[in-house]
């Protein structure tokens, strides 16, 4: 990872505690997903995140996470707000401001009406959502019962939100929201600018000198699924006079063809949507990554507008079988080859008819690698209408990991090949992580 | 998820803290997943993890974090002891504890042997990993560098692990080992059987008899990926006297072939065991799936003893064209059908000359779905050795978890096929959660 924006805290909602409950998480049962993404939105916001507490559903414990947070904080609570007994940060809350709870009309009538149009009875746990601590307002659930709740208390800006994932992520921006015109900072002029195919070190040193002409402002990557993210922001307090559109600009010619997205899109739906803008289909044949790339093709509903299929040839036989690789082939240069990457993608577009057909064959590892193809070399190919654009990786990773940045690799060629127009023999920035053997 | 046992602290260490360190997990870059995984293994000990803090890289934010833990308790702490200078946690926990750091020949031995072993140079960074805080003893990372430190310090019997992942895991393990002569509780006898294609709802009901038959164990209920894992435990001063063995074997026998393991092992390693001990060969034909149940076979090395490869058969000209389903069983009943799904196991075996064929067709949603056929409905067929297997399910949630609801379901649908012997026809225990339509 770059480097980091701690955050400076000069807002009046410039720092943020979060606290977690539920027995779930103390027992492992659950990764706390909750508190990253809120740390991330924060974080976005420029506000500094200053700790996490993970607490059981327990009246005493949330009282004592709540009392480790500094007076004016904004304090973000996430679980508990369910209809069950065992949910409890609703009393706890109001415990500690010692306020006294009752049934809100209007969350009532809510949930009244969500019941009603569900055809279920407004019963004992549905009627607990209704109860609402004094001094407190909510926000209405659009996805499931229990209302996020804010507003100040005991000396600190609350947020108190639900558990499940779905449910907190609509609320958590609702939340944020409202919490603007309360003094909580407004996102940060920023730019994300995602990479596929760029080592995070080439990254670091394609970025040093851009940091160099604008360090006040604040730069950092990070490794995510399909390669680097990097991002640049303007802190708090620091006047922009178009310093950042221009490092932004500067940056981008930089990392040229290796930004697939300048926004939170993932690196399968920017190829969906290239296809799809073209009115194009693809296909996959793929050995290694069995599917994962297929998979991710239709992660996103819309796929079968531009993904028609594909074939898994995972033993050799079935490359010759489902996908027209000759056996020559396979006997001269092995599966793991460019002859044998560029016969399966030419093969399952024939089969196919899609315009693209995209294949993968490798050594995942931990077995299989040799001398000459250790474990993680992969060839990936691209027929694209005819013309053949192959190339070799050597992932450095375990099995899993080396599959996923396979399938990574994948995606992003398709992508490379659908922007330069359709041509694979035009130029590509060469910026690979893994390079050629 | 069903009832927790709460721990009862009554063993020297029965209660622990646990402290994440890292500016990546305030940031909102990762989630804290190691302390998921080592509440995991103190549950499985009895010990009761009161509390999750996650700070930044920071001195004082650490000492703050073991400050808010009691006189006496276990505390573990992840993260902050790389190489870099912001891997702080070595020194924080020192200046807490007040004493002094120094280098440790031992561990500078061991680390110069890894670097000589490597061929790289014993840096700067590598040094700082053999600092070691008087009072605490080592462990050697069998996978990294950062060495593990335990021992009594400040009051409290701290061990401290490296953050990333891999490495925690040997070291978490090895750790709780050591700790065991300082009195940490042994893992808690206890069964654990893992089901799949049952709700846990169902789930609950079925063990509620049981349960009421022996209240002095501690049973619990969860879900997970593949379906719904069940552990019944000895509480903390109870003496067994033969009621675990008594109360498994009752729950053995409600669950039947619902068990598709009785230890941490996946659904997907599962079937590729049963395969390879049959010398038995599967091969799939995937529609809304498209590749997930190909990729889930794959994920374990070793995997191309019984897995031949596949087809994914978005389009539905595909799935005449890769797998032969007739043209007019697709005019005739759909795509999302059991002929399809038949037609398709079938088709795929054929082509391939695998022992089974596996097939999903369904409708994974947001959109596609109708009155007859909504969202959710798929169906999934296995041919074995020419016996038809075909079932219908209809999956209750959004598009991404009704393709992991059916990769389960397909895999386990493969696993009952394979437990009763290769006869479809067989009976299964009819507990499965999405039923019929």
């Amino acid at each position: 990872m770059g480097s980091v924006n701690k955050g400076r805290g000069d807002s009046p909602l410039g720092e943020a505690w979060l606290v977690a409950v539920g027995d779930e998480l103390l027992l492992g049962r659950i990764a706390d997903t909750n508190s990253q993404e809120i740390a991330r939105q924060l974080t976005a916001r420029g506000v500094a995140v200053r700790g996490v507490t993970v607490v059981g559903d327990e009246v005493a414990a949330i009282g004592r996470a709540l009392d480790a947070t500094p007076s004016g904080a904004l304090v973000i609570l996430s679980g508990g707000l369910g209809p069950t007994p065992d949910d409890l940060t609703r009393e706890a809350v109001a415990a500690w401001a010692r306020v006294p709870v009752a049934e809100s009309p209007p969350i009532a009538a809510f949930l009244r009406q969500r019941c009603a149009a569900r055809g279920v009875a407004y019963g004992e746990g549905t009627a607990r959502q209704a109860q609402l601590p004094a001094g407190l307002d909510w926000l209405a659930n659009p996805v499931g019962s229990a209302p996020g709740l804010f507003g100040e208390l005991g000396g600190r800006m609350l947020l108190l939100l639900p558990g499940v994932p779905s449910e907190m992520r609509p609320l958590l921006a609702e939340g944020l929201a409202r919490l603007e015109a309360a003094g909580l900072p407004v996102a940060r002029p920023a730019v994300l600018l995602r990479t596929a195919q760029v080592a995070e070190s080439v990254l670091a040193a394609l970025c040093d000198p851009l940091r160099q002409a604008a360090p006040e402002l604040t730069w950092s990557w990070w490794l995510v699924r399909w390669g680097v993210d990097v991002r640049v922001s303007l802190p708090p307090g620091v006047v922009d006079g178009g310093r950042l559109a221009e490092a932004a600009a500067a940056l981008r010619a930089a990392l040229g063809v290796s930004v697939y997205a300048d926004a939170m899109i993932d690196l399968p739906a920017v190829v969906q949507d290239l296809l799809t803008a073209r009115a194009a289909t693809v296909a996959t044949a793929e050995s290694c990554t069995a599917g994962l790339v297929s998979a991710a093709l239709t992660d996103r509903a819309g796929a079968s507008d531009c993904f028609l299929g594909g074939v898994v040839a995972y033993a050799d036989r079935l490359k010759q079988d489902l996908v027209d690789v000759p056996a020559a082939l396979l006997a001269a240069h092995g599966a793991v080859s460019g002859e044998v990457a560029g016969a399966m993608a030419a093969g399952i577009r024939a089969r196919t008819g899609a315009d693209y057909g995209l294949a993968v064959t490798g050594i995942a590892g931990p077995a299989g690698g040799g001398a000459t193809k250790p474990v993680g070399t992969t060839w990936i190919a691209c027929d694209a209408r005819g013309h053949l654009h192959v190339r070799c990786y050597r992932f450095p990773a375990d099995r899993g990991r080396n599959r996923q940045l396979a399938v990574a690799a994948a995606l992003d060629t398709l992508r490379r090949v659908l922007r330069v127009d359709d041509d694979a023999r035009a130029p590509w920035a060469e910026l690979d992580t893994w390079s050629r053997p």
